[in-house]
């Protein structure tokens, strides 16, 4: 049977699928390092490892994911063969909640666990938006006071710092879903006889708050009326509100501005209402000594506390909202650090009470060289019925997730992203029929602990000290007829020739130094230690 | 609208989806020790690190698992909104290969690279099979030599020392499948004018073979001739090879033991008949001084060159099986750590040259308390078309993957298992009012570089103290309202407590020593220290 051209399959393509990406070398190395440094942190918070597989039940999994309509929809979902509905997981948190239900006998309680691992979502890609990307989460079950969402935004500030964020480049942003709760209340949009009316106006109102970075606090103000046409002509529908409720959600929302102008137009207010009672007392040094920084997680509970005090969950929301920053600042994290802000909601369905996000505050050029602050790179929150869905038995749980993708594109946009370095020491091949003595020589670098291979490829002299250039090696090994007959290898320094190459090296004694160096092959090992030695000082 | 019970949706079940598992705390630790130790091997040997996304198309995966017939049969595949069709991988070469042919023009030749993560297979899940498992692999692409295989096995020889398992309890296992395609055409089912012919036979002698080990001689001898019926009744069809064709594949088959025969059974063959010119040579002391174990290799060889040597691919295979002894010999790696085997030829569709396989020799206990071999816990081979499939030009390529869950599984087996431990400190929350004092007794042992954690569910002082003990925590502080008003905190030795209570400590030194120590709270950290200290002396 003579093979048809026509009939040949064509070949695959070699593309990563739309919305994923690749991670070479290091930046694969540069993420190992940050989920090392953040995972450190962890653990001494008394956390405790947990991995589950990539794969839930989808009904497991739960439909949490923000602006989603159709059932399955933001996940990637496939039926097994008996007929189950599986999905890859969309966050970290939903598969602790199944695991929490299902050992729960065993586990101790509170149960601490950390978790680290890739999360898919089944979106439509865009730039620096990937369908792949990492969590690093830490979340504490069973534990129903909010010492624990204090101490979560105290760790979250500790593991950004670890990872490399410098204190004043990142803000955690705390809120609490109950005070909104209380807003809705207020703006009459929560019905305590039947708490599933107005369901599908709290649901718009949640989106359109938690788009106040994006849209600004037009578009918000647009999405709370009849709707928003964006810039590319789509409709979003919007909540329909009153001009009442309008002003009530937008006095909750834009609450950080309005604390803002408070503090900055005039003294302190002298009638700063700290509810009494509380848990949590503004001292006088709060007032004055400090200004506005110190005072304003104090001056946004006396606005929230005006706005929604009335209501009983807004009330409770509030007092939460002080023990928490009464707590944290007493171990010293300050406003500096930790923050309130109103506008904070998170877009996933399952929080019940404080929510957090970590933004970092520092301005990068975004893809049209336009720059813009870098914003949110970690969120977390409290989910006290996610448990339940399983259980039918009400579990407190509370935890944050850092993505470290996003915050590895920070570092990187600072221009601290991955550094190559490192290569290995090449041993050069000029004589085949030697192949046993190069091993013999590589084994010995290897021995003593270096990175080092023999060049396995095709090609003479020039491309294999072309792929040492490329693999960044600090040193070439190089041994043919002539230096096996004398029992010498010539040694060539790759990093001083890259250096004089690129004329970065200017030092007279440096370029007194010898790109290339005979040794005895007995001193192999200790002559290229002293070069990589002499490179690195 | 009232709620009505009959209407409520009801509970997902809180299960590991089937074939799936969880791993906690010392088993997230154990594999990511053992991850570290074989990756600082891959690194050591100038391996770079490269991740791929856990999806790829289905094309550019292709279809290589074995025993596989219907089409994304073996992959969980699922369609994206524009059509295509996306898999999760199922293993880490076929994205290399991918990854290779897309970036081939900014990656050095060779690209030797590293690569970590969890595979998905879509089969029938069994005992300690499971649907994700994790693969830890290093490839060479761009290199031809064989030398590139040699150093593949050695490495793989390292890296399951460096992951703990000791020199004499395992074995890495090569072959050529060259060797077998020279079996094939010698047994007339290779016809070079139409390499598509007998590919049917071809598949199910390879499948048979790959099942030696599980199904005996007996079980391969079968699916050789009309077919196999299992222990389940269920019939497998067999090759319906002629008497002859069975008696040649046998000789292949059964190589090991038929050469073990000969050896045992008389002085070692002096007829030994080594293939001369192919660039290895049996010394003297190969035939005496150390004798079977140092002639193994040699001995296979001859075996297959009286076998095979005919065969142009047979005679290819055998003379790159001998250069790759050959290498591993003068870098010191003989037959007690890497042998030749001819019963190995991996089950997966796209090698094409050597393959090898790593077993652990010693023997447990199976799921029935029989005792049986633990069997392969890594594989490779050369596959020099695979990238060609993208490319259309030939690209070499050789690698291994170990099966990381397996090797574990295995230590877990010697009872070499991943180890509880090193708890945090709790600090007892005894005044709900005092939490700020109690987490920053915790923040003070923290910042030290402890693991320590407020004590933050619900409980009394002894349900604190059997959380301390269920976190295996070495020390759990204690201050109430009597000792804040002393300025002293009461120190619980933890480990002490449970050992006395485990009656392990005997010596009256140790018995004399409080369980319990009253410190002033300035002294906190350092009298913790001390503690920890003391347990672990």
């Amino acid at each position: 049977m003579a093979k048809d051209k026509a009939n040949r399959p064509r070949r695959p393509r070699a593309e990563t699928p739309r919305g994923f990406r690749d991670w070479f070398g290091a930046e694969v190395e540069a993420r190992a390092a940050m989920l090392g440094a953040i995972t450190e942190v962890y653990r001494r918070y008394g956390f405790d490892p947990l991995e589950t597989s990539g794969i839930e039940t989808v009904e497991a999994l739960g439909k949490f994911l923000p602006d989603v309509d159709r059932p399955n929809e933001g996940v990637f979902a496939f039926q097994d063969d008996d007929e189950t509905w599986l999905a890859l997981r969309y966050d970290l948190t939903a598969p602790l909640a199944r695991v929490y239900a299902q050992h729960q006998q065993t586990l101790p309680t509170p149960y601490r666990r950390f978790a680290v691992g890739p999360v898919w979502r089944n979106e439509k890609p865009g730039p620096g938006r990937f369908r792949q990307f990492w969590q690093c989460d830490a979340d504490t079950v069973g534990a129903a006071s909010v010492a624990a969402d204090a101490e979560i935004c105290a760790m979250l500030a500790d593991a950004l710092e670890a990872a490399g964020i410098s204190r004043g480049d990142y803000l955690v942003r705390i809120n609490n879903r109950k005070v909104l709760d209380g807003v809705m209340e207020v703006a009459g949009l929560h019905d305590v006889s039947d708490p599933t009316r107005f369901s599908i106006e709290r649901g718009i109102v949640v989106r359109a708050i938690d788009k106040l970075d994006r849209l600004g606090p037009d578009g918000v103000l647009a999405l709370l009326g009849e709707g928003r046409k964006d810039d590319s002509g789509d409709f979003t529908r919007g909540a329909n509100l009153s001009t009442q409720q309008i002003e009530i959600i937008m006095g909750f929302v834009d609450a950080s501005r309005l604390v803002r102008e408070e503090l900055e137009n005039g003294p302190p207010n002298p009638d700063l209402r700290i509810p009494s009672g509380m848990g949590f007392v503004v001292e006088d040094a709060d007032r004055h000594s400090e200004g506005v920084g110190r005072l304003w997680n104090w001056a946004v509970l006396d606005h929230l506390m005006r706005l929604v005090g009335q209501s009983r969950s807004g009330e409770e929301g509030i007092r939460e909202l002080g023990e928490i920053i009464d707590l944290l600042q007493a171990q010293g994290y300050g406003p500096d650090r930790i923050r309130l802000d109103p506008s904070v909601v998170r877009g996933l369905g399952y929080y019940t009470g404080p929510v957090y996000e970590a933004e970092l505050t520092f301005e990068i050029l975004d893809e049209k060289g336009r720059p813009r602050q870098f914003g949110s790179v970690a969120g977390g929150g409290r989910y006290d019925d996610l448990v339940k869905r399983f259980t039918g038995q009400l579990t407190p749980a509370t935890g944050v997730s850092i993505g470290v993708d996003r915050l590895l594109a920070a570092l990187a946009a600072k221009g601290r992203g991955p550094k190559e370095g490192g290569g290995p020491v090449v041993v050069c091949v000029m004589d085949r029929a030697r192949m046993a003595d190069y091993a013999a020589m590589t084994g010995a670098l290897r021995a003593a602990g270096l990175r080092a291979e023999t060049f396995l490829g095709g090609g003479k002299m020039a491309k294999q000290l072309a792929y040492a250039d490329r693999r960044m090696s600090p040193v070439a090994v190089i041994a043919g007829e002539d230096e096996f007959a004398r029992g010498v290898v010539q040694l060539k320094d790759m990093a001083l020739g890259a250096r004089l190459a690129a004329g970065i090296e200017t030092n007279e004694e440096w370029k007194a130094q010898p790109a290339q160096l005979e040794v005895p092959r007995d001193r192999l090992v200790e002559a290229v230690e002293a070069m990589i030695a002499r490179a690195g000082g």
